[in-house]
């Protein structure tokens, strides 16, 4: 306990000198600008490849141009940040070390499956918190074509999908955390543990999430001594409709009831019955890009003054998923305030 | 600038209260154990698997065995360790989700290629000297099985390597950061920046790390003052003999001379004659494993008072490659002293 940082309970700080969430920024791809949140994002690509030739190198430019875009939004420059935490799905994250290279800022490359928008949250929150620097960024990705690629088949192998798979979402959100006043701060976090009910179906991910999801909001709960009603919100990253209603069951058996109060960014992202995205909207982009253009304004304005954000991970690779392995879950907790 | 870290220069951290290198442990394969260090390790394998059916299943089980090891060493359990902060070269890091998920410990996953140990060192550090826990665990693996599926061919292809190819070393290293007294200190930090030459041959990873090597060691100097004969040792990670002679001749032009005192661990781990391991070794666990069974006894004993360590990774994936995207580097410095 010192003056940067209360821990509470099992897994959580709660910090003494909240860091500001200052600035963000979203880019968003076609079918994401066609979806409910279309008109609130940043920036819409009018393709997905964003002028690049992969969807890898399209990944890329929406990190940096999502990263761009929140600095200007508050005229800080690239200079001035002192670390930059990032990720995205990729093997070995490669959309964030050729994204964010031509930064030239310190950075620190996270994997937390679709949970990297929390995890990094938290390490430039906690960074800030600490002294360790005025400014931090906080960026993370996904593409579909690219996700797809990566985890089931190429786009042009057009196979056929099960209606508990997934939508990824093409899109990026980067954050800029530190001391200079807002009207958004980061109370608290609670950083997530691994936890595995043994699931195998990587077409059923918001299945395997679900009990990470409720692991850390119980947690969050117990450790702050909070109840649902504490929160305007409580946001999950990329449930989808299977995972969500699974959420619901665990979460009531822990003794609360979240219902009322719950909000999944995939289900927020695309129209399902229009948009055809099946279970919802995935991957780290989902939640970052949901979070920057939708989830703050309201904060900023006051109208939700309490949030919990809560992205989800599948923490999974088709090398694990081919030799028989389980999906495990993770997911961390950001507190997000009015001020 | 407050009592947990003093800002240095543009990328370093020096801690006002300095956290402590409690314990580690490291586990190797056969063929390290067979190398100069051999005796050194805590565990050898006398086969590659670990008891497990799969290359990725082995080396899951080589870093929970290496953060149980740690942990026992200190007489700390799980429950006692706040955050967890871990790492591997495989897609979706997938050798620490399944290795580490057992322990139950709220986690961070990072990915930083052969960087990753200093990587986890630095946040473990971070968040012991801000406060927010008495015990931190940083731990990284790699596996020559796994990895050279990942990036390269299966084993079984028996394909030729040309003599600037590294050969990935099957080991773990855990180490213990946290507020309990010991004889080591973890007295700063330097993060680093992504560094790009444009180099592309995955077959010679010394020649694309070695500058992000030569930024982070020279910007350590300029952050805190210091001369490279201000350390006993200034250890890389995995440049191997043709990045060391390239980190040589890049150091030289920025004015500093660190022949004397430079030790890679990649060369350290193997005999290079004997065993035909042609660059040396590399992979998140060759600098993890050197530094715990190596490097550490002889700084607590006293030998060495001061060394900057600065594992190196190169930032690339098969499909990154096959695209034709050059090979990025990135490397973090963590300066031990004995205490």
């Amino acid at each position: 306990m010192n003056q940067e940082g209360y821990i509470k309970g099992a897994q959580s700080i709660e910090f003494a000198q909240s860091p500001y969430l200052i600035s963000s920024a979203s880019v968003a791809g076609k079918k994401e600008g066609e979806g409910p949140l279309g008109k609130m994002f940043d920036m819409v690509g009018e393709d997905d490849l964003f002028g690049a030739d992969t969807w890898e190198e399209a990944e890329s430019t929406m990190q940096k141009e999502a990263c761009l875009l929140s600095m200007g939004k508050a005229h800080v420059s690239p200079k001035q940040i002192r670390y930059l935490y990032g990720g995205d799905l990729l093997r070995q994250g490669i959309a964030t070390s050729i994204g964010v290279e031509g930064l030239n800022i310190p950075m620190f490359g996270l994997y937390g499956a679709c949970s990297t928008s929390g995890e990094a949250l938290a390490l430039a929150s906690m960074s800030v918190a600490a002294g360790y620097g005025e400014y931090m960024l906080a960026v993370t990705s996904s593409h579909f074509g690219s996700a797809e690629k990566e985890f089931r088949f190429p786009l042009s192998y057009a196979n056929q999908r099960p209606l508990s798979a997934h939508w990824t979402v093409t899109g990026s959100g980067a954050f800029l955390v530190g001391t200079r006043r807002s009207h958004v701060r980061i109370t608290g976090v609670t950083v997530g543990k691994i936890v595995d009910y043994g699931l195998k179906d990587s077409q059923n991910m918001g299945a395997c999430m679900a009990p990470a999801a409720c692991d850390t909001i119980v947690r969050n709960f117990e450790d702050f001594g909070r109840k649902p009603d504490d929160y305007n919100r409580i946001v999950t990253g990329d449930l989808g409709y299977v995972g969500q209603s699974i959420l619901f069951d665990l979460v009531t058996g822990k003794g609360y009831d979240i219902k009322k109060n719950h909000m999944d960014c995939g289900m927020t992202i695309f129209d399902q019955e229009k948009q055809d995205t099946h279970a919802g909207g995935s991957g780290c982009g989902c939640a970052a890009a949901t979070l920057s253009a939708y989830i703050l304004p309201k904060i900023e304005r006051g109208e939700w003054k309490r949030v919990l954000f809560v992205p989800t991970g599948a923490l999974m690779s088709t090398v694990s998923f081919n030799e028989g392995a389980s999906v495990p879950g993770i997911a961390h907790a950001i507190v997000l305030e009015h001020c």
